[in-house]
């Protein structure tokens, strides 16, 4: 018997005319639909697709046993990531052996900070699975702003604000170009280490960027910001005619 | 009268069904098209379009009056460029004018490393201009190596390879992840950089990424690169579990 193939599908930074034709093709005719989410919530990923799902579609969630309520660094976190990893590798796995497809639907590029990864890395070699990407959350921010990212030969830095501030201080002086990711608890401290530098008037925090309720906010006047859909960004200033 | 909108639209890394259905609905749609490319070649956009276009389409391309024949520079390299935009900005904002819209082709996303941004900055206060953004080249290029790029709190960086060989070897040792891009002449000092730091068996090159021709070869058997679509990567190697 044939047997199916996993596709990670990127879906691009939220608005649906974002996702490219190729993963609007899969999304739309997929019958098996899986993807990530905390227990007791929607998902990102699947508000993104509301509406565009098959009427017979058959829809896999995959809730996460634990999102912060345990510090990254306690071996328990690893440990009951990593038995949820593994159930459902198997989940889909056992899936494709029966001959189904399955999209498993990703938000901005799968390989960039993507959950799917965890899966990729269990799956290859033991089944068929392919990767579509897509448009990064980082540029959906940056067009959100209005104002182009990166010129000529400027440095692009990607950071997590949960790094210690000495280090975020480092990092902040030494790129021309800046996005953040993982903001949340970390603001106050990732506020610092941007003012530290003296480039707090060129920093920008972008929330839901390409949703319906995409906010653009210089960082001199946030007072707060979503949790999850944040990104701090400061544009380079390179060389231009 | 009404008057245009000028549109500059990501067309991704490559392959036509990666374009945003955003982008697709453009371009399909677009009575007028317009496009870089250097004077005698097709041109890298216009050819991901190829057999796109309406009928009717009038295309409007517009030639670089100098690529890599002077150095950048050479203050006769900005003054050439400088004239060149200007003059794109008038044909741009002249159609405008006239009530047309115009979609102005982009490789990759619009706002990052991008020709269309010198329009952007001139035109932006003066006519309706709106950004669509896209895949950039290096998620294309990430996708073709079949490995995720970013784990945890990798962080990533993204330099050209233009900079000087001390720069360069600094910010490789310097980080998780690393794009490297305007590699073309600047391969065997590339190569020396990363062999300095010690991560020559962990590099990628990646030749028209998402193209019918897309090639990944290790660094270390690399024996030269296509001057303009070629990509360096180092994959993160980041926390999971």
């Amino acid at each position: 018997m044939k047997t199916g193939t996993i596709h990670g599908v990127g879906l691009g930074p939220g608005a649906q005319d974002l996702l490219s034709v190729r993963a609007d093709r899969l999304v739309r005719s997929a019958r098996h639909v899986a993807y990530f989410r905390k227990a007791g919530k929607p998902g990102q990923a699947r508000r993104i697709v509301e509406g565009m799902l098959r009427d017979d579609v058959i829809e896999l969630p995959m809730e996460y046993p634990v999102t912060t309520e345990i510090p990254v660094a306690d071996p328990r976190y690893n440990a009951l990531l990593a038995a949820f990893y593994a159930e459902c590798t198997q989940r889909l796995a056992a899936l494709t052996g029966t001959g189904e497809d399955v999209v498993v639907l990703c938000e901005g590029d799968p390989f960039f900070y993507g959950s799917f990864m965890h899966l990729y890395t269990r799956l290859s070699g033991q089944v068929s699975i392919g990767v579509v990407p897509g448009i990064t959350g980082m540029s959906g921010a940056w067009t959100a702003c209005g104002q182009p990212m990166t010129w000529g030969d400027d440095v692009l830095t990607v950071i997590m604000a949960t790094m210690p501030e000495e280090e975020l201080t480092r990092r902040i002086r030494d790129t021309d170009a800046l996005v953040v990711m993982k903001i949340g608890r970390n603001l106050a401290k990732l506020r610092r280490a941007v003012t530290a530098v003296g480039r707090q008037d060129e920093a920008y925090l972008v929330e839901y960027a390409a949703m319906a309720d995409q906010r653009v906010t210089p960082l001199r006047e946030a007072e707060s910001v979503t949790p999850y859909f944040s990104i701090l960004l400061i544009h380079g200033q390179g060389r231009r005619p």
